[in-house]
């Protein structure tokens, strides 16, 4: 069954013939959040799929259920993410926390209430039961620890070399108070944009173990639910316009996605991002760019700059809040692009990473 | 980060020393929809996760999304499914057409209207992008068919040798209309148990490829959404009390769970289960039981004993019901067990597979 290795786009065949090329073989780069994502998102799924609520981009659909005259259905927000971080177990978190807090926080970015959470399992032959096990109870505590419920699940095993250990994928409903709308698309010239903490230290966590690196300290993924965050952020400041969690890709990709859906600008002000010591000292070690490595419990925010203090100071009052800092802002030049001042005063384009800087991060 | 491989049940961990003892290790069993799985929900899963909604074992959990006084949202049915089917192209379908049925139907069998769907798929490096095109073309076709909208995807990747080209995740959401109440544990004494077509065709269909077996005539998977039979159904005889799709697993596990559920027997009469000849004979030379053999365009309903002529001639007039037929009775006898008529008049137990039969069937 299977199909000619050609490529189907607008070029004839002949243009193409390299048998691995990056437009005809799925590579581990269109997994990064960066380039090839994007461009497989815009060829493939949106042509496929396309349709208002997907078009948006947001990290999650919002919907309504309208059953009938005799029910109102409140705005539903709807989310899924695939979890394939390889180890499954590190410092700071695993993939089961992993799982429910990426899909919780996919939620709160649309500014709803996390309400419930499906999981499905994809198992390889051979898993320790016990691995399985602690991984169950972890997202149990997580889903605690978020406020949501898990109400349905579903288990499949793949034959042993088919699969790596375990996958999971979850999917979550929220409901979006009336009048509350936030989107990646709202960002206008001017506004500041905030980031919730120190950048880089889910990645580096994760490639750490994988690379059996040690430092002097442990470094601990950010790993969290950021529902709490937000709500203390849209009540001292309901003017935020854009909210998005800087997962896979890092803050440089939150950053060009929000430039590319908003037709905007931003300017990043490197000497005010703030990255741990021991991350940087990492990143330098791991040749990675501490602005393209994943977090998995921070946040930016995009807000008019007469509301920017009153932000900070109510996200530095909590807990996963208190390193937050304005990082850029939103200009109408350069639409759609992203650049940084450095430390040492030069401007340079930061742009999606076009290969895979970190695979299987989450 | 390795855990010890010892069973942590309550037998001492001496009392269980085989190094790949089936309660230490993930087996394809754990997959295959039979005993092994209901151990891993009832052991695992449920310990960790239960709470009413999951305990019921529908095919879709049911939720209220009340957002406050200003808003009564409808009852939602809220379902997920992994697909690791193998191959991915196969007579009648694909995993992308499954994918979108297998999750519409889990919300039909809660006699919901199915809205929305959301898609992550671990995609493997090196698939070819092509078919990664042809199963999103089909995954759409599909969703146009059963009249839902695409509204959330992802997509990851998998370095080669950990994955196996592709495997989707589906969640979907609904809408049950008020009043209406369908459940597993709803069966009672008196019922009829009536499928609503030919059983085993898609398992069949699936396996034959893979083995590379040919027939005269094709066989090919009965792979179909079955809202609209559904619909049909309810509107004519809302008295039904329950609906199951017996996809992996077959007929066999679907009527096990139902007479588990709803704590009552169920008599099953050999005779009257409709299997296609060639089926038939496909299971003879694979060495397959039918009632064991996946469906995927097929569901059980579960009817008062005055209302099964009504309900068989709706579903015979639906070209998805043509070949409906009552294939069992439920009995206050044998609580929780599933019996089976024979052509010659016997009488024997119908279980839940111990092991796999199928391994990767959807």
């Amino acid at each position: 069954m299977s199909t000619p290795r050609l490529n189907s786009n607008d070029a004839p065949a002949a243009a193409c013939p390299l048998p691995n090329s990056r437009y005809e073989e799925i590579t581990l780069g269109h997994g990064g959040g960066g380039k090839l994502t994007a461009d497989l998102i815009q060829r493939l799924f949106l042509p496929a799929f396309g349709n208002d609520v997907l078009n948006a981009l947001e990290d999650q659909a919002v919907v309504r259920l309208n059953a009938g005259p005799e029910a109102t259905s409140p705005r539903v927000a709807f989310t899924t993410d695939s979890f394939v971080v390889r180890p499954l177990f590190f410092p700071g978190g695993d993939i089961g926390r992993l799982a429910v807090f990426g899909t919780v926080n996919d939620l709160a970015m649309g500014g709803a209430r996390p309400l419930f959470l499906s999981a499905a399992f994809i198992l390889e032959e051979g898993l320790p039961i016990d691995d399985l096990r602690r991984i169950a109870a972890s997202m149990r505590a997580a889903c605690d620890e978020a406020g949501v419920t898990l109400v349905s699940g579903d288990t499949k095993v793949v034959d042993r070399g088919k699969g790596d250990q375990v996958f999971i994928t979850t999917s979550g409903l929220g409901v979006v108070p009336e009048g509350r709308s936030l989107s990646i698309r709202a960002a206008r010239p001017g506004d500041r944009v905030v980031v919730s903490g120190t950048i880089g230290d889910h990645g580096v966590a994760v490639m750490s173990v994988r690379e059996g690196i040690e430092f002097e300290t442990v470094l601990e993924s950010d790993c969290a639910p950021l529902t709490d965050l937000v709500r203390v952020m849209l009540d001292a400041c309901p003017s935020v316009r854009a909210l998005r969690d800087p997962t896979r890709g890092g803050l440089a990709s939150a950053v060009n996605e929000l430039a590319e859906a908003s037709r905007v600008g931003v300017k990043l002000d490197e000497g005010s991002i703030p990255v741990r010591r021991e991350v940087r000292g990492a990143c330098e070690l791991l040749g990675l760019d501490p602005l393209y490595v994943a977090n998995e419990g921070k946040l930016i925010a995009v807000v008019p700059p007469e509301d920017v203090a009153r932000l900070l100071d109510a996200m530095r009052a909590h807990p996963l809040g208190r390193d937050a800092a304005v990082v850029g802002r939103v200009v109408h030049e350069h639409a759609g692009m992203v650049t940084m001042t450095s430390r040492v005063g030069g401007e340079r384009i930061v742009s999606l990473l076009s290969g895979e800087q970190l695979p299987r991060i989450c």
